[in-house]
């Protein structure tokens, strides 16, 4: 099991739930509009909020955005050391940074003496397109560079007595991460940071985090995790929140059901299927419900819901355990199917 | 390694690539809409198609289908071993069935005879609402069940002669699903079929197929995919399309590599990176193209791209291989940046 890092109110690490992150994608300095969008990030599940430090304004505004929010709060620091300990003074609960591009031995002496004194936690990690010369050329282009890059920065702080570290060791090749993080996993026992980057739109990104932060989290591997979309940081959250319930680590939500369609079908499942989501994506109760395509299959498949809809000859059968016990006209079905659910989560 | 099997023109297992199959939602007797259908999965990249029989309008509409569209045609029968019969007479490639539900040992025989005689494919698996009661009785609800309830429809057949056999097991359930398939490779060489059961609609759908059939995939096993969604069939092979190149397999394609947005972005990246995905989507190359948010990270994470893009201070740099070699101010970057990828590209 991995140590236990606190960011703020939010433990990372050790026997605590997978943690979902996102970042702002507002400037920092325009304080009105981060505040307004971590706000809608809160509500949406999200637990940490990281937001990029880039000039002195972005600074100035962490005290004030860090007052004004819910949620832990992290500040992405480049480079700049200077930034970091200003982070840290205006009570941020993580920085993102690495001490090996931070400039002499005595910035990273000051920024871990701050960060030791505050008990602020430090994320540092390494990325494919960034690992030093010298690691590529020992070990070559592969998971043990990249996961050195990341390791080598830890030691770093290590040396100067910090131990708050939360590790992430990013590619946008997902077999590569996959395997940089099992390597990582094997070598340390630091929480890890999940992530696969540059994952592209919607489309594309959400397919490659799945997979990527998916498979890490069924072999027992990772402490939180960050969905990098080029996107609106919401869906985000929203491919997070799937991730962590598709591999069985939030079974408090209602699981949909439901069938492809095909030439067996019809109703309107695919409609009735989306209603369902979208009616029941926030309820946190473990509710299974099945949206069928046909009676063939349906109720049988689907016997373990606690509410089962399927479709045929005209009519809609509702099935409880895998029993029918209710049949309603296809035109009448939808609205009384979404009352049952009403019904049932009541 | 699997075991090769024909499945008309597509081999599945073996050394072959691994094929994505998808379903017809369009009731098989419609033969117009069916085969316009089919034409439309055969552009976006789809190698097999399967289309349910279910009553006699759909048998008889088989071998027009099979006449009029180039891909290998799978026909999905459910119980009536007498479809089964006028399907493989049809000359459809591969059936669907359960031999272990089409009634009499004679039944069995008759299909076994006819499946020997035509070398037509078979496709025997179970699902994880549908495991026999004896079964689960003997190993209780879990992958061993779900894994045996499939071998025992493959030794039905392969008591009858008949090897040309492909094996699926699914369940909803991500975790079982992964341990369900490796149970399998360990115990047969057929090859195997993948799909997550009743993953949903697009949203959830996709996030559980993509970590239940990549993380398979990532470990060598599978020899074709399915991806079940509640939504328009192309939606399956786009994410099974998706899932491929995510996993690595996959290389021949032009990869969007684009960052997620902070608050450091300052010109539309998110807009930019979905329009280069849309121009590049069905190019046939192994080509990798950056579109990032910003000048900090973007042309070092981004060096071994073909192409990159990266703004800030009111332009854009363009570059190749961590080099800038362009700069072009913001109002004519997304124009110009296009230009420069129908010039890689051709």
């Amino acid at each position: 099991m991995s140590k236990s890092v606190s960011v703020g109110s939010v433990a990372i690490g050790g026997n605590a739930r997978v943690a979902i992150q996102t970042m702002c994608n507002v400037k920092t300095s325009k304080i009105e509009e981060v505040v307004r969008q971590i706000g809608g990030f809160y509500d949406l599940g999200c637990d940490v909020v990281r937001v990029s430090v880039k000039d002195d304004d972005d600074l100035t505004a962490l005290r004030e955005i860090k007052n004004r929010i819910k949620m832990p709060l992290v500040a992405d620091i480049h480079f700049n050391y200077k930034y970091a300990l200003g982070a840290i003074d205006a009570g941020v609960d993580k920085i993102r940074i690495n001490p090996g591009n931070i400039g002499s031995e005595k910035n990273v002496e000051e920024v871990a003496e701050a960060l030791k004194r505050s008990g602020t936690a430090v994320r540092v990690g390494s990325n494919s397109g960034s690992v030093e010369k010298e690691l590529l050329k020992k070990y070559g282009k592969n998971e043990i560079s990249l996961a050195e890059s990341a390791l080598k920065n830890v030691a770093i702080l290590e040396k100067h007595g910090v131990d708050n570290i939360v590790i992430s060791a990013k590619a946008s090749d997902v077999p590569l991460t996959i395997k940089t993080y099992e390597y990582l996993a094997k070598k340390t026992d630091y929480p890890l940071h999940l992530g696969v980057t540059e994952a592209g739109t919607v489309g594309m990104g959400v397919v490659k985090s799945s997979i990527g932060i998916g498979a890490l989290l069924l072999k027992g591997i990772g402490d939180t995790i960050r969905v990098s979309l080029t996107a609106d940081p919401k869906e985000e959250i929203i491919a997070a929140k799937r991730i962590l319930r598709a591999a069985g680590l939030d079974k408090n939500y209602v699981e949909v059901i439901s069938c492809p369609t095909c030439g067996r079908t019809e109703y309107d499942s695919i409609g009735l299927a989306e209603k369902v989501e979208r009616l029941t994506s926030d309820i946190k109760k473990p509710l299974k419900i099945a949206v069928m395509g046909c009676v063939v299959n349906g109720p049988g498949e689907a016997k373990d819901c606690d509410l089962g809809i399927a479709g045929g000859g005209g009519v809609c059968a509702f099935f409880k355990g895998g029993e029918i016990y209710k049949k309603v006209p296809f035109d009448r079905a939808e609205e009384e199917f979404l009352k049952e659910i009403k019904k049932l989560v009541e």
